[in-house]
């Protein structure tokens, strides 16, 4: 049975919080892409966290991607040597919108943080990299202005410790513009806005937590 | 000096899951639009109480608005009876992407929840009502699809008993769509996700409601 780990909204909040310093010192994010659903807390709480005095708040960006499982293939497929595995799809469901920021040329030469709160399979997350990638490439392009660079980088509140379908491209994200709050082995993790009942989900989170205090 | 209010995650948790059951039963919405940053914390938790079983998850799409003070006019200004106080306006910092989704062709028809954090002056929810409404009666004359119902709904976590700046198009939202789960003075909510020292924050909401019990 794969371990369930149970993380409260204060965990979420003091994730973020911890994080944003080095951020603030070594990517200085302009603005911030969050891939919702999941990506939309951990953006709103960075968003107070990155805040400078005298200078506005860093502007969000939604995305939407869900990742489906493609349909099981039938043995015929199978037999046929079409696949012989389950594959993942990721589906866009909401896009960037520049039309009222000037058009999407304000991206190009911008440092931008990608928000997610799992880095599973990284399938998302090589997805989003990718398309981020040739739209500002494109841009960059029509406009001539193919010299500035446009700085990618990422942030989760957990990254499972665990072989990854999706490969980050090397250009766009080296290790020091990856930043998890907290690298997990392959667990289940639960977070608090799945909760059907919040008050059992914090209680299961501190037994946990008294546990490892134990340990 | 206005009284603050503190409100904890798990206390938007529960407004969101309060709420929930009367959205399922009289607004059934089929899609829901965050108003960012704000409305991304309840959206995402709300999409977790609005998930029917066997059916897949409500889309959410994220729009951002945000409210900004129209510089203050001059005395000059004042003697010649330009304007006599400080304006608000919206600015728009994204909005819809149906581009995946069909088209906003998408949106005709379709019952909508709006969601944000504070109905305050309404001056943002009327703005966003105004324009989707907009955005939808056009595309619905394009499709020749004018005798198509597009309901929107609104939900906040609380709503400031106060005059409003902003009024809400009759045609569009009466008061069986919109729900507040909880209507307050015109107080200073603190919203947890803006709380630099979460423990304290906490530690004052508990403080809050103690108070409040014992009177």
């Amino acid at each position: 049975m794969v371990e369930k780990v149970y993380v409260t909204y204060n965990d979420v909040h003091k994730l973020c919080q911890e994080a944003a310093p080095q951020m603030l010192a070594t990517l200085q994010p302009q603005l911030m892409i969050a891939i919702g659903g999941g990506g939309y807390v951990p953006a709103r709480i960075l968003r107070s966290f990155l805040k400078q005095p005298g200078s506005p708040n860093i502007p969000i960006q939604a995305i939407g991607l869900s990742l489906y499982e493609e349909l099981p293939v039938t043995d015929a497929d199978t037999t046929a040597g079409v696949v012989d595995q389950i594959g993942t799809k990721v589906m866009r469901t909401q896009w960037l919108d520049f039309t009222s920021l000037g058009g999407m040329e304000n991206l190009v030469g911008k440092r931008i943080l990608i928000v997610d709160e799992v880095d599973d399979t990284r399938t998302t997350l090589e997805y989003a990299v990718k398309e981020l990638q040739k739209d500002v490439q494109e841009v960059s392009r029509k406009l001539g202005r193919e010299s500035e660079k446009t700085e990618f980088s990422i942030f989760v509140l957990h990254n499972k410790d665990k072989p990854k379908k999706g490969v980050l491209p090397a250009d766009a994200i080296d290790e020091t513009r990856y930043i998890a709050a907290r690298t997990v082995p392959d667990i289940w993790i639960c977070y608090p806005w799945e909760a059907m009942d919040i008050d059992e989900h914090d209680k299961l989170a501190a037994e946990q937590k008294n546990k490892t205090a134990g340990a």
